[in-house]
Formats: C-alpha cells, sequence, structure tokens
C-alpha cells in the first residue's frame, strides 16, 4: 500500500512546508540523501509550548512528537517532489535525533520520543526502522516542547 | 593488527547489541556509512545515572564514556556483520555526537567524552580520528550520564 | 565572484585551523562531504564565555555565532585544500547544528544562530542555503556560549 494510502487510512492530511524562522531552508537533498532542518512542535498552528518536568506530561509531549512527525512527512514530501519523487520513493529513514525540553529532573525524552517514531514505523514499516538519538535540552526556539530533525534515504 | 586483536589486548569484550529502550533499530546502513543510534551510559547492565555538576564528577564520566564507547563498538561490529564485514573493514570514523548530563554550571564535556574519542584513536588509528561535537544537555533518558551516537564509513 | 573575494570585500580574515581542545579532529571528509567538528565561540583567541538567559543577549551571542562561521569557514577552507579543491568547490552547505549555552527561560536560539546562517547565505547564496537545528543546552565546554558544527559537501 503506497504511503499516502495509508496516511488516508490513519486520517492524516500533510501540511504544506512551513516556512523556517529564520535563514535558513526546510530541506536539502545531498546525493541521495535528504536532510530535514529540526521541526518545532505546532499546535493549531501555533508554537507548541512547554517544559516537560515543568509544566508539561511525557503524554501530551508524545502527542506533540507524533505533531512533529506529520510535519516532517509535509516537508519530506516536499523534498521528494522537489526532485521529482515521492515518498513512495524513499528507500530508509535513516535518523532521527529528538530534543525534548526538559527541566533538570524529566528523564522520559525516549517515551516522548517514541511519538514520531511509532508512526515512521506504521507508514514505513521497515524501511522506517531509524537510528535514534533522543535527549533533554534546556530549551527551545519559542519555547516549543519538541524539535525533532530527520535524514532519509531515496 | 586487527581490530579484534587490540580489544582483545586490552581485554575488552564487545557486548551483544542492546536492545533499545523504544521505537527504532540501534544501526542504520545507508549506502556506506553507518548510523549508530544515541548509546547511553551502561555500568553492569544498568543505566549508568549521574548529573555533571550535580552528583557526578569528570573522572567517573568519563569512565562512562569508555563504556559507551565499547557497547558502540558491539553495535558497529553487528552492523558491519549485517553486510558481510568486519570492524577491520571501516575506513573511517566519521563523526561522534556526544551528550553529557549537565547541570547549567558543568564545563568539562569535552574531557568527558575523551573517554570515548581515546579508545576510538588507540583502536583505529588515523582511521579512528573523528569529527566530534560534545555538550551538556538538561537531562538523559532514564536518567543516564552520558548518550553518545557515532556515524563510521565502510 | 568567488568566495574568497566576497570575504575580503565583507573585511573577513579565515583563521587557521584551531587544535581542538581533545581527542578528535577538526574535519573528517568522508566520500564528497565534509564533516565539521562543532566550533566553540570565540573572540580574540579566547573562549567566548556566556549563558543566554543568565549573563548574555541575544545580539552578543548572534556576534559570537558569526565569529563561529568564520572559524568553521577557515576549517572548512582547510577541509577543501585538504583534498586539492577550495571554497568555491563546495556544493552545498548541507547542514548547520547549532548548540546556544541557555538558561531554562532563554527562547531565541533561532535568532542567535542567524549571525551564523547569514553569513553562510550571503557566501555562498543558494549553495548557502541550509538545513538547521538549533536548540539551547545546558552548558557547552569551557563555558561557550555558542556551538556550531556544519555538514558541506564538495
Amino acid at each position: 500500500m503506497s504511503i499516502y494510502q495509508k496516511l488516508t487510512n490513519l486520517k492524516i492530511t500533510l501540511p504544506p512546508v512551513s516556512t523556517p524562522a529564520a535563514a535558513y531552508v526546510p530541506f536539502v537533498v545531498s546525493e541521495s540523501h535528504i536532510y530535514l532542518s529540526g521541526h518545532i512542535a505546532k499546535k493549531e498552528g501555533q508554537v507548541w509550548v512547554g517544559q516537560l518536568g515543568t509544566n508539561m506530561q511525557t503524554n501530551e509531549a508524545k502527542e506533540a512528537a507524533h505533531a512533529v512527525a506529520i510535519d516532517l512527512l509535509g516537508t519530506l514530501h516536499a523534498a521528494c517532489t522537489s526532485v521529482g519523487k515521492t515518498l513512495d520513493d524513499i528507500s530508509q529513514i535513516v535518523k532521527v535525533m529528538s530534543l525534548v525540553n526538559s527541566s533538570p529532573q524529566f528523564t522520559e525524552q525516549h517515551l516522548v520520543t517514541n511519538g514520531c517514531s511509532e508512526l515512521l514505523s506504521q507508514l514505513f514499516g521497515p524501511k522506517g526502522a531509524h537510528a535514534r538519538s533522543a535527549f533533554g535540552v534546556a530549551q527551545l526556539p519559542m519555547g516549543a516542547c519538541v524539535e525533532i530533525e530527520l535524514i532519509a534515504r531515496l
């Protein structure tokens, strides 16, 4: 089944690529690899603000990571399109780096990040099995609770 | 001398690949590059918990980084094996990213990370000379003191 | 116009590659990609110390990020030279990862990092349009205010 059909079945609509808040671009295609910029969590178009261990729980941040995954997929689709390909041409999700806005006490960054990783696995199957680092950062741009970057290969 | 012989001389036994705590995989081989997931420090099979500047000193964390390097090598060996190669086929350790669980006052992340970098240099010689970023994170999954990810090239 | 001519016009002199503070190297050329180690901010040869939200403002840190960009370019030039190339042979700045030493309250890491990104765009034009992640870290080696790593492609 096509990735797009799976997205439809999950009632997920890919967003257009969001404009970066600064002097960079959302993705770079370098030979066969696609590098996506860190995407911060958004909810209803606004920055999804929060800090784990301070004013947000693991479950909500996991939802935020799921939302970031959808935005990453929107950008990944645009990156594929830019070189005449589609998400079905992705041969591997290579690596995910997940930054969780954390107090010095919060230790469940891996559970938060599963909100992203599980969707990638669900959509891409074995091609979605990725290497990953997840860790707690002191803060994120505009107070976002989660930021995730991704490398994929065509 | 083979990498495996050097490991034997150093009395280092490579561990089996540890199971990730979440929905991802320990490594991805993408064309000629191997991407290893962030590996958290462990001691006697348990998470090596601690925060620099709070309840752990540089020397102990440097030992933890050395332990992470051994775990990374175990995973790198498995990654090589998965494509019919061995550690002796690694042509370069390309990059290390080291996350040190740090209070806002601790500034010796580079010394901590040397516990990993020095072992890589010792084993791989010039092929072990890697690019590196080391920095202090607010927290790590399960409270680990150090997490390190690595990119190598076959 | 050559990158070197643009640097001259901007009155920027590329520094020699600084010696890493630890057991690693400033760059690795891996096939067509160049991986630069995280470079910490320096001012007049000394570590540029500071923490955003504690004792440094966004504008000063943006200057520090601009200074890091110049140091990165010095190293990138050396990396190009090591394989018989020059900065004019760079076909793309692929990715920037920017670590901003931040209190748990500081949320302008993207504005700080623009100090680096804007110079790259100015010098390389479309080839300088890079993917990027910027985030707040708890601390950096030797107390530096900013550390940036970079991937480029020949």
